[in-house]
């Protein structure tokens, strides 16, 4: 089979309603505002080398222990994300804010390449001394990958040069021979980043340092957490930390080929399982994309959120046993789910499979975009299911990981939109884009226009330069039963596979090719091995999951609504909310909280009729505080 | 209206096989097997001073605190637990295991009467420098209560008299004078073990010292707490701990007589109520006696567990907002299930009604009984509602405060069941007792005779030895309807007045007094305002709330049963469980699993027809691991 490669983000230009509103949004509030909070809280100060401002808002934990270690992929990430949005507009004022950042990057660099500005602001002595927990790779990953952003969207290389520079340090830091350190990230990211650079250079040693931190991963006795430590227990320089001993949090506990149950630090598991996938097509390592293909399915049997949230227990901020998954205490971070969204892309390329593209799809509507307030500079790190109605977005975050990743994600949500292959196109998406694909010797130019998904009433018209013979790879979404397919009109029968339908025709000039997705209201249950969720349902439309939150649903806590079995689903538009949106609704049976005075009762709660109405899980906690719920109790 | 109070444990005996097998696995396993324990994990061997071994086991956490700071508070329960099963049964060798263990604290304490042995043995010249974390007067609460029992059981005052120069020290270091320190400490414990002391010798001194510990806690500016961190800062003794500047977790935020909300750690707060309410009584203070009403009605009305149990987090170990009771990670500490015990006990001597009694019935047979397995020998600290099966019992506890505390309650419960008066007698619990109580110038022997919790139907032989008029005041429990009360079979008019049914009568030697109260099973229902019990039920008789668990209900977990409304509850007697229980079964809705292989669907389960068994909840986890539901599903 054809081998399908993602088009670049820069190349895809977002039309439709949905996304556009979304990424001006980012462009216009998101990017400015972050830098701001960057500024505020003391992230840009720290670049300030040789002697940055004292941090005052973040004293160092006991332990020793800070997050500011972090500060410079929070701003590699900022960068990429800004430059994802310049690379729909261009913004003079954004431009100058990154040069800034570069300036002191640049100024910040030792001769010898190293370039982490916390270790060189506070203990230039210990770098390269706990990599378990102190994320230098991690914040050199993000750097990078912000500096390829930053290039590709600029064509300006200072900073990506700067990061080769690092990178080249890196490489003689870390790696197989007798001096160097046989080590890897206690946090992966590095990985990701490495690769996206071979791609941009052609330049293997990359792949191959990317590919030595993936190999060398777990590998025991003895493990290199516990030689790193004994070094540092050496130097008096150890603290005790969580991660100590437990190889699980950050998956290193086997090696990776080995690894067949998704563990630990969620970020974390999701940035190694796309490394993985990365690495499995560009190596053809077939343990590589087993070891992937085993644990996408121990994910998606056992431990995502419906709303493709991932990592239940803010414990360890991941995963702890199949079907755990409470929904007022889901953790979810808003990161996993766009790292799952990564992770998919790159199984979707190792396997131009629809299911892979589906729980793109649902991460991407759900889990992740929930993390972004409607207003742009509000935020979700943990994604509840359920909400007393306690839970509130976030102004910023001590840890401001998720806003940056959402950021990036919807400035460069264009690249997961088409896939492209020597002799066709693929439409993973839909919702409104147009690009340019050059396939079976021509240029194609490929609209798409779209209502979605908000309608499953799509156009795409083709229009190649010269008529050529192709693939068009339709997505047939996996929750959509009785789509139809038409070219010019004319019905196309046949069956998708792998949940995507193929036609193979000589296309022309002014091709139109519509697709019907019906996107009746549907209920879905949990299995019942989720114990938290049996007897109850959630409403999902298309790709997306709804909620019952109490600004639609005023009286009281919407706990109170129960959804019988047989109640029809009415959907309506409505323009009235949130710029235009499908609310979902059905009569209900309500609890009258009237009659309570005590905790407890020997008679049951009387019940009266009632009327439940649901909104798109991504759009809640935006109208202040208030109850929510994802899994409705059944009547 | 007279003052009742509470009769001490070691004149009342067990006779009714409930309490007299719990007594009995207390004494002949709970108590010999904590010993070893003691001597396993250290905390004898850590007596031996002025060196004693290192600590294997517990390496000091990295911000300097380690658990061994409370262990001289586990040594001292072990012993106040031992000298109460004493009082039921002398042992040899369990009273020379105390006697070493005395040797070993008369060693230690120096000639100043100090006597804390993680202090003497450790970091001397840091004592009383951290009385937020590092419980030196929990510590010294706890011995004296063992001493006090010690003494009350076998008349041996050597560690009493050694606990007395302690408590001299203690007088002299804290208090309001200049050169004292105007403390308290950050566990509460002492003022209970005051207030027991002072009522042993009568020296008011002990009574003042308790009252200046809960009159000086909370005031500010400064908090007692900065004031001694700002101490140890000068020194370089500080270590940043969660207690920092939250004062709420130790109850200190506010003047006791101003808090209306119970906050914070579960333990401390219940072990200050109940020192509050002694203080109430002793002092005819009105103020405390207010707040402990409003404190009272507080978490019975917004923050008690069906069960009792009390704290939801573990984070805090204890409180948080209201109805917020969630069921599988319910903490609901052992501990705190006893202390409210204390509590309630405390509030019905201060104010006989019957809704004190009940939660300490409530508390008594679940949330607290449940931290001791049927052997004896193994122990819950967190008593969770729900289980998918991976809870288990514990042979120890890193901090095994739990272990003796629900081996010191089982082994005194006798003191629970009657209190006295001048001129009355009043009966709070059932369960087969026998007594001599002196009231109306008469000695009374009395005798209550029932399989109570299993039967309601009670027998009490009232035999004074000379004829005299007092009140018998029985206690109708809040859950009962329908009771019926005879004297020498004539039945007994009147309604219970604030839970208590008086008669009053010359009573005489053979006097019959039969109780009967009916025990239907009961359906239970929780506040909406408890969103995760919404649409579910709880089955509860008598005083005993049930559950479901895997062990009875074989086939998958018990979550795949649901209780439709109308189903009819069998009571059923099973003598081949337990040694004879009662329990609870109904006709089940139960999902079918077998057809079910993703993680969602948009089908429902298949349901059929089932059965539903339950057990008491306290008998819980002694069959292995598997599942449990407290709270059932409707259907």
């Amino acid at each position: 089979m054809s081998q399908y490669l993602p088009i670049r983000f820069v190349d895809v230009r977002l039309e439709g309603d949905f996304w556009r509103e979304r990424l001006d949004t980012v462009l216009k509030r998101t990017i400015p505002s972050q830098h701001a909070k960057l500024g505020e809280y003391g992230l840009l100060d720290s670049l300030k080398l040789p002697q940055p401002p004292p941090p005052l808002r973040f004293p160092r934990h006991a332990n020793g222990f800070t997050v500011q270690v972090f500060w410079d992929s929070d701003i590699g990430k900022w960068i990429e994300a800004a430059s994802y949005a310049l690379s729909h507009r261009r913004d003079a004022d954004i431009e100058a804010k990154i040069e800034a950042v570069i300036d002191d990057f640049e100024k910040a660099q030792l001769p010898d390449g190293y370039l982490n500005c916390w270790y060189l602001g506070h203990e230039p002595e210990k770098r390269w001394s706990n990599l378990r927990d102190n994320h230098e790779l991690y914040n050199a990953g993000h750097m990078l990958e912000g500096a390829i952003a930053y290039y590709e969207t600029t064509g300006r290389r200072r900073w990506l040069d700067v990061m080769e520079r690092y990178v080249e340090h890196i490489r003689r830091t870390l790696g197989p021979g007798p001096d160097q350190k046989h080590g890897y990230c206690g946090h992966q990211e590095i990985e990701i980043a490495l690769i996206k650079l071979y791609r941009l250079t052609g330049e293997k040693k990359h792949l191959d340092l990317a590919t030595y931190f993936i190999n060398e991963r777990g590998k025991q006795p003895p493990h290199f957490f516990d030689v790193e430590r004994e070094e540092r227990e050496k130097k008096g320089w150890e603290f005790q930390r969580y991660t100590q001993g437990n190889y699980e949090y950050s998956q290193s506990h086997l090696p990776v080929r080995e690894q067949t149950k998704v563990v630990g630090h969620a970020v974390r598991a999701m940035y190694m399982y796309t490394a993985m996938a990365d690495l499995a097509a560009e190596l053809g390592d077939a343990g590589l994309r087993q070891a992937c293909e085993t644990l996408w399915d121990d994910v998606m049997e056992t431990k995502m959120y419906v709303t493709a949230g991932l990592g239940p227990s803010a414990h360890n901020e991941g995963f702890t046993f199949d079907y755990d998954l409470p929904n007022q205490t889901a953790y979810a971070e808003t990161c996993a789910s766009v790292a799952l969204i990564f992770w998919a892309q790159r199984m979707l390329h190792l396997d131009l499979n629809g299911k892979y593209a589906d729980t793109l799809e649902l991460a991407l509507f759900n889990g992740a975009l929930s993390g972004l307030s409607r207003d742009g500079e509000h935020y979700f790190y943990a994604n509840p299911l359920e909400s007393n109605g306690s839970a509130e977005r976030w102004a910023w975050h001590t840890c401001p990981c998720c806003t940056m990743n959402v950021s990036r994600l919807v400035a460069s949500v264009g690249g997961y939109f088409v896939s492209r292959a020597d002799d066709g196109i693929a439409v993973n998406l839909y919702g409104g884009i147009s690009t340019t694909i050059e396939t079976a010797g021509t240029r194609v130019a490929l609209r798409e226009t779209s209502n979605y998904p908000w309608s499953g009433d799509i156009r795409i018209a083709i229009d190649p330069e010269t008529d050529a013979r192709f693939d068009l790879k339709l997505r047939i979404p996996g929750w959509c039963r009785g789509a139809k397919v038409a070219v010019n009109g004319q019905a196309v029968t046949g069956n998708p596979v792998n949940g995507y339908l193929t036609i193979n025709r000589v296309w022309q000039k002014g091709d139109v090719v519509t697709l019907d997705l019906p996107m009746p209201a549907e209920r879905i249950y949990a299995n019942p091995g989720v114990i938290m969720d049996v007897g109850r349902v959630t409403l999902k439309r298309g790709p997306l999951v709804y909620c019952v939150e109490e600004a639609d649903n005023p009286g009281g806590r919407v706990q109170r609504l129960r959804l019988p079995r047989n109640a029809q689903v009415q959907i309506t538009p409505r323009d009235d909310l949130f710029d235009g949106i499908v609310t979902l609704s059905a009569d209900a049976v309500a609890i009258d909280e009237s009659d309570w005075s005590t905790l407890y009762r020997t008679t049951p709660s009387r019940e009266g009729k009632g009327t439940l109405t649901a909104l798109p899980y991504y759009l809640w906690a935006n109208r202040g505080q208030g109850s929510m719920v994802v899994w409705i109790p059944e009547a």
